[in-house]
């Protein structure tokens, strides 16, 4: 009896839990832009403060960006670290949101109640699943089920910059049994998941510059080089006919996938018209002999996130600019290795400057791909927590998107992450009316609170 | 001894025609954003002010867009119609200006004084050169040489629609025996000139259309659309790899180059390092084929001016866009139709979109390239009062830029049309730091009052 009090108690609770989340989703807490650098900040404070308040001893740690946020509590085994990250992507376009980003409230809509807002998904709500289920275990029983170490970041949208430093000069200190990372989703938006493998991530920038200024194109056009053609020259290149990314040696280190995954995944019964119907979609586009699930799941990819160039206002201005910009990221799987595929991508733009263009790459950096020990027992053990609270028999599953912690967690601290999350796949995170499920945020904080129990053996 | 006092009266009184200039520079008159609305009609008025001092029945005339300015003054023949423009285009890259675009100044150069600031030399600063020949002709004489009428429009930066309906409205009133066109420039900055071969304009947008809204490439990247990737296969394909444009029947009506045009610009040494090299190039780009004048001044071109999608802003964000938007402008020559070349565009564009993807079109408007009938005795006489006033013989010149007002003249007011200005090609039209030579100010208002007198017949 340990821990149906404690569902129970999260059940009465809820009110108040959801009026915590939305005091922390109404910082506009956007790492990326400098100009919401002391936002970042009192979000860091306002999860020291809530922390305390459950009894954990926490700390805003400092880092040459944003803060750390690191807390303590609990004794006993298994020595559990929970990850989630407080900062959250930009908001623009902004025209396109139907209420303001940074005033989340709820809303009935015909697939049920919503917590609408930038962060409610991606990551505030999913973190303070996992802080709703410990504050709820304290109330009950006056001490948490185990030793528990709370890890929360401020730059996961703006590529980690002070990740990996803040974690050598901590690793003892943040070294565990297990990392528990909320910050995936729900297979399909009913099935409950751990997610097993990640695709890694290399974000470029390039800037191509041409003339030392913007020239009229009546003058000038026809016989100075326009740094858009080029650019256009330099993207369209990035994939052959057949959807294949045409970099040097982009394919080495991508495994086929084993076929008893395959017919896992062929057992999943992925609906990609669905899939790619919510947004207004039709047709896989990508390589043309692979299935809709491989591509998201397990095959690299190049994806051209933004361009500019030139006249982009109302109306028309004939001009012939001095410089083009795109942003690209490449997604990677097996072993491909981020430098390898940077320096290859440097190499397919070098390659085709004429005379007069210089090319930049401010960016560049990356993470690799990860696949989780799924044989560690504690796999199976939290799979059956999941089963438990949603019903339904949890997954292993793949993940299209990036979560280079868990490779860091690995590489640096020697520690097995667990990727358990509660978003859905129409929460449109990164994008305008982010949302996240009353119930994802409800049963979330019950799923860990059932994964805290399965774990510390407390059932 | 009519001309002699004018001129010296010119001289005289520079230090005001300075500072009547520096007072409609200063307004912000740019025609493209409807921001600038109540600015672009300010100065009207003020032309409209200005003009009436000189004598002139001057009028601020409605459009459906910004207003016309229409003068009349002088009597006796011949009687000459001058045009210029009273709006400037939009001043972004703001950043790039070394001081703010609408408080200009005048600035010491290595190269001689400058007027800095927008719309110096495109087209207030030119147009005011006819405007004081014309103060300096009244002040000394009483009255004008002969019967001119100013025309004055405000949308010449933003495709000019309210033009054509406005001339037809008023054809009568405003067909004289010659056009005097002031929006050129000097050839290679010092031999005065009258461009007799103008390239056409066809300015598109396109916008391309994919997913309902922004999506996490993350989740969706290598199985949706990307509509940038798609732009940049369309921008990429407009030109083969010998720089020729691919439009289905683009080079129709595009004639080759007389030889006796062609022998007349071989002789005027043209410096294409030089042009070239002042704005940081080196090697021409464009149809390997042809020589750099040939490319400026008579060949048809295809040109991206704006491109945007995606997430461009400060840092990356992990963006998959919903849609991606270029700008493109086509410079037509000979009798090339800018319907056809609208319409072969649309068929490129159209020929090249995969299922689920749109594309809209929301400009698309043109005008053809024109030549003027140079066996006109005035052309001659005209040429003469630019040789006297500069000491060097004047040119009869093509130009790569597009003034589609002398072909309306033409076709609506069967009018002849002489443009004789005097920008230079560093003046930074339509760029940051556009200026204006303090003695293209000078001596061009000098020049008009040497033209007035010969073309009148009262030198």
């Amino acid at each position: 009896m340990t821990l149906a009090p404690v569902l129970n108690r999260l059940d009465q609770d809820q009110g108040a839990a959801l009026d915590r989340l939305l005091a922390l989703l109404r910082i506009p807490s956007i790492s990326t832009d400098p100009a919401y650098k002391a936002d970042c900040d009192a979000a860091a404070d306002w999860l020291v403060q809530d922390l305390a308040t459950i009894g954990f001893t926490a700390e805003k740690r400092p880092t040459p960006g944003h803060p750390m946020v690191v807390a303590h509590g609990g004794d006993g085994g298994p020595h559990l670290l929970f990850y989630g990250h407080y900062d959250v992507q930009p908001v623009d376009p902004l025209e396109l949101w139907d209420s303001p980003p940074f005033e989340p409230a709820l809303e009935d809509t015909p697939n049920g109640t919503v917590i609408r807002g930038r962060g409610t998904s991606d990551d505030k709500g999913q973190l303070m699943t996992f802080v709703e289920a410990m504050r709820a275990w304290v109330a009950e029983h006056g001490e948490l089920p185990c030793k528990i170490t709370i890890f929360l970041e401020g730059e996961e949208e703006s590529g980690s910059p002070s990740l990996v430093p803040f974690m050598k000069e901590n690793a003892e200190e943040l070294t565990a049994d297990f990392a528990m990372i909320c910050d995936t989703g729900l297979f399909e938006g009913r099935v409950p998941a751990i997610t097993t493998m990640l695709r890694g991530l290399v974000a470029e920038e390039v800037i191509l510059k041409a003339a030392s200024r913007d020239l009229h194109s009546g003058m000038y056009g026809g016989l100075a080089r326009n740094p858009i053609h080029l650019m256009a020259q330099i993207l369209a290149d990035l994939h052959d006919e057949t959807g294949r990314v045409t970099l040097d040696g982009f394919y080495d280190g991508v495994p086929e996938l084993p076929g008893e995954i395959r017919a896992q995944w062929q057992g999943l019964g992925f609906d990609h018209a669905g899939f790619l119907g919510d947004v207004g979609l039709s047709v896989p586009a990508g390589e043309q002999d692979r299935t809709p699930l491989e591509m998201i799941w397990s095959r690299p990819t190049a994806e051209v996130n933004g361009i500019t160039g030139g006249y982009t206002g109302e109306g028309f201005k004939t001009v012939l600019p001095a410089e083009a910009r795109a942003k690209v990221s490449f997604r990677l799987v097996g072993t491909q290795d981020p430098e390898a595929v940077h320096a290859a991508f440097v190499k397919h733009v070098e390659s085709r400057l004429p005379a007069d263009v210089t090319a930049e790459f401010p960016l560049g950096h990356g993470a690799p791909a990860s696949r989780m020990p799924t044989d560690d027992p504690g796999f199976e053990t939290v799979r059956g927590a999941l089963t438990d609270e949603w019903g339904v028999e949890a997954a292993f599953v793949g993940s299209g998107g990036s979560i280079p912690i868990a490779g860091h967690f690995q590489d640096i601290l020697g520690m097995t992450s667990m990727l358990v999350g509660f978003g859905r796949d129409d929460d449109a995170i990164h994008s305008p009316n982010e949302k996240y499920d009353l119930d994802s945020f409800t049963k979330g904080a019950r799923s860990w609170a059932r994964i805290l129990a399965a774990l510390s053996g407390k059932g």
